[in-house]
């Protein structure tokens, strides 16, 4: 088997034995229902190929691994709630399976849970490890406040955008890998690197999500090809077309918003973007973002052929069609 | 000054004290908002004087003291979304200031503040003060879906009551209290005493709350006497009243939940209640809680005069009038 597919497995089977109890049904029973929704379990691999990159065996690492993903899944069930959001990987969300205090509190012993399994190693660890996973867990929150903000203020910049995407979803990248790092005894350098490597891996993956929305291949792409240009979010794509754009294109853009045809809408909306060399200006953004992150890789002080997982991860990530 | 008011007055500089960031406001302001509109700071009061019970000076339990405060305030906001409570002590609740979506984060990132807050204690009490608040914060989440369950449920027992209030309040007064008798590095022995005596004390002070909402006088009380009444909620005076009603007793009962003059609804329901014993009951219950809770407090192996200062907080508790 494959190693990437052997630590999916080796994760999924440890997520399938979380143990929630019975009672209250209406707390565990929606907890049990969206575990069982899958996923990438990107986060908690990365922490597993972190442990094993500063030497020490993945099992060791795995309730840290576990915590991560556990939040994570925390996070998506209060993200949905607030974005309502009827699906989470085809499946109904759980606020509209259940109910919304359901997702709230479910969403919140989801949480301490992710505590309970942090715990869970070694005690020597555990204060830099809160330290950390406090940190990001904060961070994360703020990352999602400035989402929400951004979807009624008309002034949002790239910087500003870039933040929030950092925030939102690439420290916890960061987080996963330093904590792998952080079980693994290695150096304070090797931890501040590591935790680099996968803060920019992450910001390059958003903006890649962000092309991807809209010059992916319909026929490889899972969801709506131009969802984000029909629900007029603001991605890099537009901040930059905005940016790029003279008065009179800036004027056409703004009457796109408007359109109505999903079809018209989506093709004319690309056209823009195509003349304004949009795709190419957010391409060099995140091409930058993961050149930082490969230096940061190369900088950690292993043997170069330990590096070569993570290396491959980040080259899957950014060949991907999907 | 007095002891109490010298330690509420501690506590509230403190929390004023508390160093949220200006940005994102939206995230941040609800939550400055929030600790504006005061309380009894009955729990951290409780983890200081236990500490102070067990020979250590309060201001080495204070972070232990806050995080408790933080966490009762995290789930103050989240219960006032699902109940849809308007107002928190006369002032509106956060969903209602601000909106669903702030009042959920707000809350999640406060659960996080204050993981950071008991995280300040020294690292070598953290694996153990850890253990005691995770379990502490997962259980008063269930105790609050048990509450909510219990709304649509027809056939609640009074274990079943009494159960969901021990989760859903008593049991942070338990920790409140064990958290610094862990930091004052007391026995183990002594550490479940004084938990076993905040445990109890908190199921008596709930029952009391019950009792209080139909017989408060409603000079001194500050909420309007009967509120449970015509809420038609099952607190324990309803469920005792259920359990010791003759069927043409019960069934006048069940008519009374449809009446619609207000004070008509309370006062014939009280009536109803004064027939059965229901009130004398409800005492008879919250006094052998209370007597637990004192039996644990005497067999606490530390000087007699140092457990006053918690006997008269026992004994201000319960003989309050609102």
């Amino acid at each position: 088997m494959h190693a990437i597919e052997e630590q999916t497995a080796l994760l999924e089977a440890q997520l399938a034995n979380l143990d929630f109890p019975q009672t209250p049904s209406n707390l565990y029973d929606p907890l049990r229902y969206f575990f069982t929704l899958g996923g990438k379990r990107m986060r908690p691999m990365l922490t597993l190929m972190s442990a094993e990159l500063f030497g020490l065996p993945k099992q060791k690492a795995l309730s840290a691994a576990l915590a991560v993903e556990i939040f994570h899944n925390f996070s998506l069930i209060h993200d949905d709630i607030m974005d309502e959001a009827p699906l989470r990987r085809k499946q109904a969300t759980l606020h509209e399976k259940w109910n919304q205090s359901v997702a709230i509190l479910s969403g919140d012993v989801l949480l301490v849970k992710a505590y309970q399994e942090l715990c869970k190693q070694d005690s020597r660890h555990l204060p830099e490890l809160l330290q950390v996973f406090n940190k990001t867990a904060v961070e994360v929150c703020e990352g999602q406040q400035m989402d929400m903000d951004f979807e009624t203020r008309t002034n949002v910049s790239i910087d500003e955008y870039i933040e929030m995407i950092r925030l939102k979803t690439s420290v916890l990248l960061g987080c996963a890998l330093e904590l792998g790092a952080i079980v693994a005894d290695t150096t304070s350098a090797n931890k501040a690197l590591i935790y680099e490597f996968g803060q920019h891996i992450g910001i390059a993956f958003q903006i890649q999500d962000d092309i991807l929305d809209l010059y992916a291949d319909p026929m490889k792409f899972g969801k709506q090809v131009g969802g984000d240009v029909l629900a007029n979010k603001k991605t890099l794509l537009v901040l930059k077309a905005i940016e790029l754009a003279s008065p009179a294109e800036l004027s056409l853009f703004h009457s796109l918003q408007n359109e109505s045809v999903p079809q018209q809408k989506i093709d004319a909306t690309r056209a823009l973007f195509d003349q304004l060399g949009v795709r190419e200006a957010a391409r060099e953004m995140m091409d930058s973002h993961y050149k930082i992150a490969l230096r940061a890789l190369e900088q950690i002080q292993v043997e170069v052929t330990q590096k070569l997982a993570l290396k491959n991860l980040a080259e899957v990530l950014f060949n991907r069609e999907v």
